[in-house]
């Protein structure tokens, strides 16, 4: 890269210990200047969500993760003591658990089980993952975050004899996720089974007065924390359902919220050569044609990063990825979001990166502190660290030379600041790209329809069932109960449905090769 | 999908407990009719390799990995004694580790800290996940994937006080991978540090005579094990690779081997419409367009097998990535695998597959088994597995209902069989695929581009630090430095280089912000 077009775009933000290069996405002079009426239409936008707005107009909703941060910034006063209320109820709960004055049966809480998915999972994930310390960390992290009874099993096995010291958090703004309330009645049951009381052990981060909140009211659970309809899932980590997690697990969360608190300050100014999260928006605009056109491939060279990647698939493509633009036309948007790390994905698919097919363009983030103590020297002068910015500089030019276009953000160490202000980064980069393009970044309307289909499939599960129990002993194939119910546009689901059945104990028997379209199935 | 569309494209192996669905890929009934040819013009292709043809023609090898789970298939029986040889010793190995017979200073080893990247680490990962068992593993895995200092800190500091019972496995081919190199020269100095001999802590598997092998044979490690040239590191998971950790970790390699043999014979069969491998590839020229035109994203309903889309990014994107077909044509080819697990991937990124970009066709593998005891009912006659199945089958079909097409791959359970064949299938598939497309699957030559780049930037490092230091005190900016050295077109890499280094206590400093493209650097 020429060091005059490096120098043009690149900024720095020396209070942030931050910096971005987009010198290698290849926009000419014109495109800043030909943008900037829409970038100043973005800004006006984000300013009246900050200010309030029903941001979130399908749903009617105010979006609000931007004041978790700057409680004085919410639009009415009841909504600044709830924020401070929230953080001062999320340190109290970490200081009695972390002194033992809550407690589970076994003593003192070493474990922390979070039950949550989407949102309530990714972010509690990635922070973990990004500022946990092995040696020095308060409590250890769990996850239920799907409902494989296998996977539950395999959590449980590991906090096996524990249980006395773990303490779940069920997290779920309407109580009604299935995923998290079946993680929820496992871990009941599990507990039960070692002679303890789930909600004895038990906090819950919910909506006001939903199913969940009723259920930890009604059994008496340690606590109950607040989530609030103007915080979607995917911006929840800087509310309570990232926030305790990491107030147990021991990390300083006030930096946490320091760091994206002055990200923020940056990102709200209405210049877009000062604002990080404006640049972004336009090389994603610039780089995918405004339409999703390539891939955005995540490479932090930093192994405390590798979650960012599937933390950001959420933010992203949850976001993004619409059918209808503002204006009801059809435009389906998005931008696909995938990565690991470097340099290990350098051994995985660079090679295509450089090669293959040109869909995609880099987010390189590169961190420039090696580590806590001095290096060693792998070869005279030279360290592991030094290798690791070979690789990363190395093969950002192997891209660049074949026109495989980067993006590079700098951030000095992975510290809770500079957690807090890659979360508040992106939040705001997403935030301005929807109004570049026009849609609405805050609801979830696809989501809706596997759901749907989901809860058909387990209708039709309980009506297999019980033919199958009012019909005992008679040999049918999927296609014959298909017609005998008057259901014959369902004869796959139904096959797909028997031949699980079968494999699981449920007192369904099947005749020929379980997986052939020709079994024949019945009943005991 | 109707039932007899899905009857006619379902492949249903009893054998193997397996199945496969191509229904919902929208080809018409031309499609397979017309690709026979190519189709047996690839599985031509695949018995010259098999046989041992030099089917990687750029690098002048043989490629045998098929060998590997049926030694007789092996062209010279010096070969197929050394397959044997290898695995008779890796059941030796396993079993003396286990009984103590080999130890560590500290005793009995319980730790395994592998030391690989690429094709090195993310095979061994998966299959740990995916077979693991918490409380009945024989020994405990870590890995060194990466050259990132501080990632190898966090590891080291899970195993503080465990070295001496901790078996390091050191595994790279030409012993000349970097990453791999700095990685063993990392724990070596913790097991120094530590006052342990890290010699009688170690296993390398390697090339003969590599630099690997020489230290290793020089140092008098435990035991040395091949890697062949014949077996690229990408599709050597079921050489020593991945059997020894596999087996020190206390898994059923004989198992997994006898899933991938299955698998082998009946991809090995030249009809198309019984062989699960040549429908995949083929699958895949249709939905990509055969040229990568939509991305390959992998969504297991199953928690255990969530590495496998990170497994495939590198041996499908490596294999397939390439800019040159056989015949020397710029062609660009490659499709993109991202994926981690559903349901929980419907909280994150459905919303965009189903709405959003239509840039992907899904892969789904749906596992039969819930877990190894009954279920609690979470509603009236429901299981958590119900809910995951119905998440599955309500996703697939929401998805294609809005024109989403999709694969699906039937399991029974995620046992060492079923791994074995997931690998053989795969691997098979990518194989016919690159004869589908006429490109060489087994190079990577685009990786060497970035090594290099890697190189030069090392170099530069050095002269720089050189510069300072003999212009101790005299402060300069990145780009007076660049001048000086006649490197004026490397200036950016220059103030890169200058910033990391000011940021690891290295006799640099900087005055003005750390991160100005204006900071003035000087050595003490």
């Amino acid at each position: 890269m020429s060091w005059s077009r490096f120098k043009q775009h690149y900024l720095s933000i020396d209070e942030l210990d931050f910096a971005l290069d987009i010198s290698r996405i290849d926009f000419d002079d014109d495109f800043l200047a030909n943008m900037e009426p829409k970038m100043q239409a973005a800004f006006a936008d984000m300013t009246q969500l900050e200010s309030g707005a029903i941001a979130n107009p399908d749903e009617g909703r105010m979006v609000g993760h931007y004041w978790l941060r700057e409680p004085s910034l919410a639009p009415e006063p009841s909504l600044t003591a709830a924020i401070e209320d929230c953080l001062t109820a999320i340190k109290r709960i970490a200081a009695e658990v972390h002194s033992g004055r809550i407690a589970g049966a076994g003593g003192t809480f070493k474990n922390c089980l979070i039950i949550g998915i989407g949102g309530s999972a990714l972010g509690p994930q990635f922070v973990a993952d990004a500022l946990g310390q092995p040696k020095s960390d308060k409590m250890r992290l769990f996850f239920f975050d799907n409902t494989d009874p296998d996977g539950i099993d395999r959590t449980l096995a590991a906090l096996d004899g524990e249980l006395g010291q773990t303490l779940s958090v069920v997290i779920s703004k309407s109580g009604g996720t299935p995923e998290t309330r079946n993680g929820m009645l496992e871990a009941q049951a599990a507990y039960t089974d070692a002679g303890l009381d789930f909600a004895k052990h038990a906090i819950a981060i919910t909506g006001e007065d939903s199913k969940l909140d009723q259920v930890a009211r009604s059994e008496g659970w340690l606590e109950r924390l607040p989530m609030w309809d103007w915080v979607g899932g995917r911006t929840s980590e800087l509310a309570a359902v990232g926030l305790l997690p990491a107030a147990l697990q021991g990390l300083d969360i006030d930096r946490i919220l320091q760091g994206a608190a002055a990200m923020d300050r940056q990102t709200r100014l209405p210049e877009t050569a000062k604002n990080p999260a404006a640049l972004l928006a336009l090389m994603w605009y610039f780089a995918t044609d405004a339409k999703g056109a390539k891939d955005m491939v995540v490479l932090p060279y930093k192994d405390r990063l590798m979650l960012f990647s599937k933390y950001l698939q959420q933010l992203v493509m949850e976001s993004l990825g619409k059918e209808l633009d503002l204006d009801g036309n059809v435009v389906h948007q998005g931008i696909a979001v995938y990565g690991n790390k470097g340099s290990t994905d350098q051994h995985a698919y660079v090679q295509q990166l450089r090669e293959g097919v040109h869909n995609f363009f880099a987010t390189f983030i590169e961190v420039l502190k090696d580590r806590e103590d001095d290096s060693i020297e792998v070869e005279a002068g030279t360290t592991s660290g030094d290798f690791l910015q070979g690789f990363f500089l190395g093969t950002r030019d192997a891209l660049y030379d074949n026109g495989r276009q980067s993006i590079t953000i700098t951030i000095r160490e992975v510290t809770p600041e500079a957690v807090g202000q890659l979360i508040a980064l992106f939040e705001r980069a997403v935030g301005l790209y929807a109004s570049l393009i026009n849609i609405n970044a805050y609801h979830q309307p696809g989501v809706e329809a596997g759901k749907k289909a989901a809860a058909t499939v387990l209708d039709l599960e309980q009506k297999v069932i019980q033919y199958l129990h009012e019909n005992k002993g008679s040999r049918q194939t999927a296609s014959e109960i298909a017609h005998n119910l008057g259901l014959e546009p369902s004869t796959e689901l139904i096959f797909k449905l028997l031949n699980r059945l079968v494999a699981n104990n449920r007192k369904l028997l099947v005749e020929i090769a379980s997986n052939s379209t020709d079994s024949l199935f019945y009943a005991e």
